[in-house]
């Protein structure tokens, strides 16, 4: 009988809730195919810090580079914000467990579903159909260079500095996923840069085009600027299949199109490396102010299990059923607060966990 | 009789048509406030290039700093993009003029003029009014700092580097603004950073803070994380007043935004230093692809030179009838393409020009 490892990391904030119902779903994935999963859990965040000390403990990192997937809820919260030494702060926890794993191309979908075309802020038909694809560069860029920190000045005062450091290599391999992905898509990939002011922009304009002509002819590729993306993505989602960006921009980027879709609770994202385990997590944050109160969306959640399924645990048909019964339960009126509409049935976290095993 | 020296730098694109519309306002408030202008025109971007070899010629630089005012269209174009040297490309010519003016302070509005609101692609209850003032710092951070470049690896290879370097000084300075500008408006900054994961961010919201405690305990501040701003603009724009940000993210943010009041081609900017000329200047871009067609919107560069006005030429009063005259204009019915719907009258860029004209 097949068997794999799995890691989960409720993490902080909403994180241990929606997980309880993203679990739910790996028990009937698990039934269904008749898999093994050795499922173990820990901490990360401001939940390990306050235990160990540190925001992913050593033990912690461990577990998950043996494991065959790493499942995350979400990190943070208010009472450690500016509270904590900058290294053990909770997004460190995540920033470490995202390199140590090496998960370079971080996979966010934007998908409007049918029956929530009308949450969004834009008007229906903009968004109605609306499917990106974002391939963000999750292990390097500005936010893992050096040199970093606050320095005294000579002449008195402080200076902040953060440095973004990009190689070949590092544009190349995350393209490339992007370039396979398009030809499973619509072939066609926007890579968003500023290369107007910034030579690390430029590199990996040169370099994304390099890969596209020599190994991916057939592949359509457009360079964009990311003030000018901001701008499209409002205007006109729907003109982009998969969008390719760095670090920065695509953290950014892919916030303003979660939106797109009605609410940030329904993305889920997967990130890939070299081989190694993926490492899965919404793209929605640990919501403290709703933590605890049980009607945080979980669908976000759900949908990256599901992801981990397909990506690091071969049952992307189990995959596709869940992505289905996540839409079953939407048409058949389920809706957490955050998408809650007239007409509609309001249920909790529990309650929309029920009405998406119901359709599985 | 009061007189002031004017340096006006169409630029590239759309750029020089736009701008003769913007000096047929300036020839009003001449006449209409017995002013003398003493104008004077030059190159900038692409076009100053082909004629002298750099994008910024130093005279050009020297007849600026020399000015009360800098009154720009915009630059850049596809001949150029990759295919000059990156410290010949138009932007550079740009980046070159706010750093030499030092002009710090980014003004850009972006505000739903009611006649819009159904051209945004946001539904309408989301932003009728919206009125939000950002204040991007302009002269420094990744845009600037040191080292940057393209170098090659000794293990093979190449790698892109830029550094974001903000001192305590620069963070006050533009905060300064903000909080100025607040206590003139709604008494509320919202200050965009990511201080999740970069040092510069941690700084930013440091000095930002001490500055309110300090000086303007009377404003409220907020601190939000730059990808939750690009999803607020996104989810419930109104929430805002000020947005202050660094440069990369106001770029970024400021440009979502614009897209917000239903045409890019609507949103002017000021860009002001300490006692030095200010600069202004359309947020759009030169938009080579309508270029020397006669279709581009003016209204951006005509409250550019309005807003010259109010902040360096001291007619604050020309340039609340320069913003009541494009209102008008919009009621009475005058649409560029850009903005164009059913049932109003479509013109091009001489005929909104006209059509403000007209109701001055
Ligand atoms: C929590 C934070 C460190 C993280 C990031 O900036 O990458 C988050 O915003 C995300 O997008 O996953
Ligand atoms: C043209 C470019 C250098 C510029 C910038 O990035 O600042 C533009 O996008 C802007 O926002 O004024």
């Amino acid at each position: 009988m097949t068997s794999f490892n799995l890691l989960l990391l409720p993490g902080d904030g909403i994180g241990p809730e929606i997980m309880t119902e993203a679990k739910r779903v790996l028990d009937w994935a698990a039934a269904e195919y008749g898999v093994t999963f050795n499922v173990s859990e820990d901490l990360i965040g401001g939940c390990a810090y306050e235990k160990y000390g540190v925001p992913l403990a050593d033990e912690t990192l461990a577990k998950a580079k043996a494991s065959d997937a790493v499942v995350m809820g979400s990190v943070g919260g208010p009472q450690w914000d500016g509270k904590v030494a900058y290294d053990k702060r909770p997004e460190a926890g995540l920033l470490k467990l995202r390199k140590e794993l090496d998960v370079f191309a971080n996979l966010r979908s934007a998908i409007c579903f049918d029956a929530l075309a009308d949450a969004s802020s834009l008007k229906r038909d903009l968004v109605a159909g609306l499917d990106i694809l974002f391939v963000r560069e999750l292990s390097s860029g500005v936010y893992f260079g050096n040199p970093r920190g606050i320095e005294d000045l000579p002449e008195g005062g402080r200076v902040g500095i953060n440095t973004q450091r990009y190689t070949d290599k590092e544009i190349i391999r995350v393209a490339r996923v992007a370039f396979e992905m398009a030809r499973k898509r619509g072939s066609r990939v926007a890579s968003a840069d500023k290369a107007n002011v910034m030579e690390s922009g430029v590199l990996w304009r040169e370099e994304v085009t390099k890969l596209r002509d020599a190994e991916y002819p057939d592949v359509a590729l457009e360079h964009v600027l990311a003030d000018n993306c901001a701008m499209q993505l409002v205007r006109a989602p729907k003109q982009y299949d998969i969008i390719l960006t760095d670090n920065l921009f695509g953290d950014i980027l892919s916030d303003a199109a979660a939106m797109l879709t009605g609410s940030l609770g329904m993305l889920p994202s997967a990130s890939l490396g070299d081989g190694g385990p993926g490492l899965y997590e919404p793209v929605h944050g640990s919501a403290p102010d709703i933590a605890g109160k049980g009607v945080a969306n979980p669908i976000a959640m759900i949908l990256s299990m599901a992801m981990a399924l397909r990506y690091s645990l071969g049952l992307g048909e189990a995959a596709d059923r869940i992505e289905k019964a996540v839409d079953g339960a939407l048409n058949a009126g389920f809706r957490t607060g955050d998408i809650m509409s007239g007409g509609m049935t309001r249920v909790g976290t529990t309650g929309m966990g029920d009405a998406i095993l119901a359709e599985l």
